[in-house]
């Protein structure tokens, strides 16, 4: 069977290019003992990929160049010589950026899409929500009543975080870029909205609409957003940081405001995270999350781009803040 | 019996000056019922006493103008009408910047002198210990083998924190402000000191005695200091943020580089502390500090300036780095 692939040409400097990416045919491998064949149904493009694109390690190792980018992807199985598995069941996998795949079936998870549909586990049921909701839940340690600030609230994890904060009880300021944006958020359950482009005075406008303050940020943007957080937070204030994208693509290095002595005086909190430290809380949070579905409290939240061969400007778009909710692509 | 107060004339804009500050005769009352007649030995002066010169309110009220400034203090009860206290016994008070006072005897805390002189309850043994002990043991949970930043390791915080890790079985790497106070920082332990004064790079100068990068960083200066700590923790690392004395004195925003983006990627943890906060500590430090000094192991680290009168300049020496280790003026 053909297929195709995104390869990664070259390390990136700035923000990514359509010649930083090429797509290559390929002829997949009929299943030998123990593997499966499996045709990809949606892949993921995230953020944090932009660093596995630099060349440098960091917590995990740059992509391989001349080789199909990794990334989370679900499939459907087409033919298979692995026990656990059977044409037509659906499997996750981390084998990213291809129409589908050769593989060892012990290295898949099964998904069960009883109630979910497939592409939910690369989205609000899978590790974008559980990131959302280890920010939320073990970082913040957000309490019902508490006032939470999600930046980037329109994106995959923001827009996931709005409804699980909701969700318990809290009250949610949401920043985007835009006034769709903005309106995105507030259909989602915020009660607040700011579009941070509308203004030069992020800090001005986030006062005006958490006049007490903010009990917690969530922070997936840097910049002019964490300065404006660090004005706003209450005493013993905490910040969940487990994204700066407004940085990832710099190229020089940018100045702030050093309003950093707030940490002393309001004795708050900050703490980097990545998701997958924190492993342990899924149990949580998939009873915490099946319980919200039942209740009708949470939207999928998706932008769907349609094409293998898309895949790179979907990636590209964002840094362009061109999602709402969860990025996926189509196959 | 006549005493001298030193009065705050108002709020202060900038590095305090010696026209913000009146000395005041006072006569003390004779002690009623209940009180006691105490004269100062040693009174504290703290960079923390900066924020309640400034007229607003953060986590403690504004020094009231025309009034004797509060502080730590220990002095020694010359008359009692008061139970649990008699002449010649040592008591610890937040009655601050005078000869001294009358009051009432519950108010005050009794120390106990017999193996420790009466100063150490405002240095090493006091509130000035504890915070180098809750940013170290609680803030950083600081591990034997790991290596620890102390800034300002010739302050009285730093001084005892860098004594402390010592302690604990860490490695320890200070930084102070030239060359004399270098040396003093290795003469009570640490294993490497950097005088940030000399260098116009001390990202680079940190990560020349500690390639390896650091585990933790106790944050007493911020600013340049705060810079070189992200760029050269390690993943994982952890920041106790005491204080910030390069900020105090500020009148205009400072900029810093913007490398905040490292919180995310070496998922660090930064937390802003106030000592009162945390005094439930206070039996565990007891318990490790007498079986350090015991041990041998703990100097006890003072700057002394004679004389009331020369209480504002102790104070304004602070920000200059007048002193080593803990700044008493004794009266």
């Amino acid at each position: 069977m053909k297929a195709r692939e995104i390869h990664l040409n070259e390390y990136l400097t700035g923000a990514p290019k359509p010649e930083n990416y090429s797509l290559v045919e390929t002829e997949l491998a009929a299943p030998g003992d123990g593997e499966v064949l499996v045709k990809n149904l949606y892949i993921s493009v995230d953020p944090y990929m932009r660093g596995r694109m630099s060349g440098i390690k960091t917590y995990i190792d740059p992509f391989k160049l001349g080789a199909a980018m990794e990334g989370g992807a679900v499939g459907e199985v087409v033919e298979s010589k692995f026990d656990g598995l059977k044409p037509g069941d659906h499997v996750m996998s981390m084998l990213g950026w291809r129409d589908g795949y050769t593989a060892r079936g012990d290295g898949l998870m099964k998904i069960d899409t009883t109630f979910l549909q497939p592409q939910a586990y690369l989205g609000i049921a899978g590790l974008t929500g559980l990131t959302a909701y280890v920010g939320i839940k073990r970082i913040i340690d957000l309490k019902e009543g508490e006032t939470l600030w999600m930046s980037a609230g329109a994106g995959a994890v923001g827009s996931a975080g709005i409804q699980f904060a909701k969700a318990m009880g809290a009250k949610v300021i949401a920043t985007a870029g835009g006034a769709d944006k903005v309106e995105y958020c507030k259909s989602i359950g915020a009660d607040a909205a700011v579009d941070y482009k509308a203004t030069d005075d992020l800090t001005a406008a986030i006062r005006e609409v958490a006049p007490q303050g903010i009990d917690a940020y969530f922070e997936n943007v840097g910049g002019t957003h964490f300065t404006a957080a660090m004005e706003n937070l209450k005493q013993y204030g905490r910040v969940a940081a487990c994204g700066m994208i407004q940085r990832y693509n710099d190229t020089a290095q940018a100045s702030i405001p050093d309003n950093l002595v707030y940490m002393v005086g309001k004795s708050l909190k900050l703490q980097g995270f990545i998701v997958s430290d924190h492993l342990d809380i899924q149990p949580e949070f998939v009873k915490d999350l099946t319980e919200w579905m039942m209740a009708g409290k949470i939207n999928p939240a998706e932008t769907i781009v349609e094409g293998l061969e898309n895949a790179p400007n979907a990636f590209a778009g964002l840094f362009k803040g061109e999602n709402k909710g969860k990025m996926l692509v189509k196959i």
